[in-house]
């Protein structure tokens, strides 16, 4: 309803009907989800989920496990990519440390935790309070591309090589040695159930992050996603809770091979393809200005009538 | 030398090399074009040339030329698209009015305008004052996508069924009388000097606004393009002063066909990809964030010195 209320607001607006191309597209999403033409202020919060694995003992990541808990630092003293873009953009950063220096069990030889655990997370990101319309997905866990991965390949029933890169700087070698993990955590982990799959394959800031998305898409917020690892998350919400997919807006795309396969399964098309591979939700930052433009120019252009413009009516 | 020290300084910061991607890139070039590390504050302007096109009486738009006036009262008001995505970006609008009701001759039966208006409308572009240090290019005038289709055809040297698309609104049918005009047009209009063939072939608005551009990147502006009228103008920039090309950043791609050749001709990879096929300003004003973003991740981001992160060195 909020949506066909959009697009007829939009077509009376002073320019050619959908000459704002996918920003067009934005403002009716916005719309839908919040229900409100003119959901204004938005609030935008990145949640930012710390935590970190046991798989990062397989040497899948360029960076030591102690850079999780450095980064924590680096977020609190406002120095990170997401501190500085959240700033830019108006948002605040909401760091939550679900794991860090207490890394889950290797993925790769056993589940990562147990199902209850994996249950406790989600509801834990479900009841996760905030005071926002729009809430973007962001996370932080040497090692979590690796997870992301092997989430993704299960879900997905994709091919380790189909969804494995370069995370945050692995050469070939180390590419190589990701896909080997990762075939090897499929082999070792074999549920099927949404929740058996996370617990088995799914890091602490996965879980909780599925369970932030279902929470605020419950609450008609906007589910931001970031890159790969968020987005991942994502997919683990909607396979928990199929309606929580229409809360769901994708900043971007990144050049991880399995954020396409993820986004494509969640029917999103991103709004940015700046080869961005960072995580923290700093892709999610980035897109901020566009859903605050989107909905500016649905509730602030003139339209037609009111501006004396001719109408060719299209 | 600014564009070294600036990916120096990027390297540093706590973030794997290059994970920011295209942002990177785009904060190296601002710190080029403007000579600073730190050019904040981020002061733009989107100027934005209005004119009429005798070519419009060849009923190449969806819209009357009365549009063009109606439009620059619309512009005054604050309710155009790019009034209110302006605002949202903290970008000033500058209208001027170059030709409106006093349209130039219809290219598809002669030229424009004589040599020396198109020589003086440069001239007064280039002298054209603006507080600012970022020179969006935006334009009005109904018409003017023939007018660059048939200026991108002669300087890209490309047929006029490559470069013609829908403009703001044209069927199949439309589209064919405008690669009709066009070859009319440059059967009549024979000159191949850039400054002949801008006053054979091109609007006022686009003679200013390649002016505006030759200005802006003499005092060390960053110039924004928008679509493919603006573009058009900055290639005409660059044909006449080959080292304001250096200056230049592609805010968006649109779905006009000529735009990616203008664009490719130019050396420049868009940041935005939202099928906009506005004008006015409008998609530059959308990329405004992402530069202001760029600046501040090489400004304020902490190093992994300062913040005590451990550097994997990739």
């Amino acid at each position: 309803m909020s949506a066909d209320a959009a697009r007829r607001a939009l077509d009376a607006k002073t320019k050619p009907r959908g000459s704002l191309g996918r920003l067009e597209e934005l403002a009716v999403r916005i719309a839908a989800i919040t229900g409100e033409l003119d959901p204004r202020p938005l609030r935008p919060v990145i949640v930012v989920a710390a935590a970190d694995h046991g798989v990062a003992a397989e040497g899948v990541s360029a960076y030591p496990q102690e850079v999780t808990r450095q980064m924590l630092a680096n977020f609190a003293g406002g120095g990170a990519a997401v501190s500085v873009l959240a700033r830019e953009a108006g948002a605040r950063v909401d760091v939550v440390d679900v794991g860090v220096g207490r890394p889950t069990g290797n993925i790769a030889v056993g589940p990562a935790m147990a199902r209850g655990e994996a249950e406790a997370l989600v509801e834990r990101g479900l009841r996760h309070e905030f005071d926002a319309n729009v809430v973007a997905l962001g996370e932080m866990g040497i090692g979590n591309t690796t997870v992301a991965s092997a989430l993704a390949a299960r879900l997905l029933e994709a091919e380790p090589e189909a969804v494995c890169g370069r995370g945050t700087g692995l050469d070939d070698e180390g590419v190589a040695r990701k896909v080997d993990v990762v075939r090897r955590a499929l082999a070792v982990n074999d549920g099927s159930e949404p929740i058996d799959v996370l617990a088995e394959l799914g890091g602490r800031e996965l879980a909780f992050l599925a369970g932030v998305a279902i929470g605020a898409s419950r609450r008609n917020a906007v589910v931001l996603l970031d890159g790969f690892i968020s987005s991942t998350a994502a997919l683990v919400a909607a396979r928990l809770e199929p309606s929580a997919q229409a809360a769901m807006i994708a900043a971007h795309r990144s050049p991880e091979p399995g954020h396409a396969l993820v986004l494509a399964a969640l029917g999103l098309e991103p709004l940015l393809d700046l080869g961005l591979r960072l995580g923290e939700g700093s892709g999610a930052a980035l897109a901020l200005p566009l859903l605050k433009a989107a909905v500016a120019i649905l509730a602030d252009m003139a339209t037609f009538e009111s501006a004396g413009v001719t109408d060719a009516g299209r």
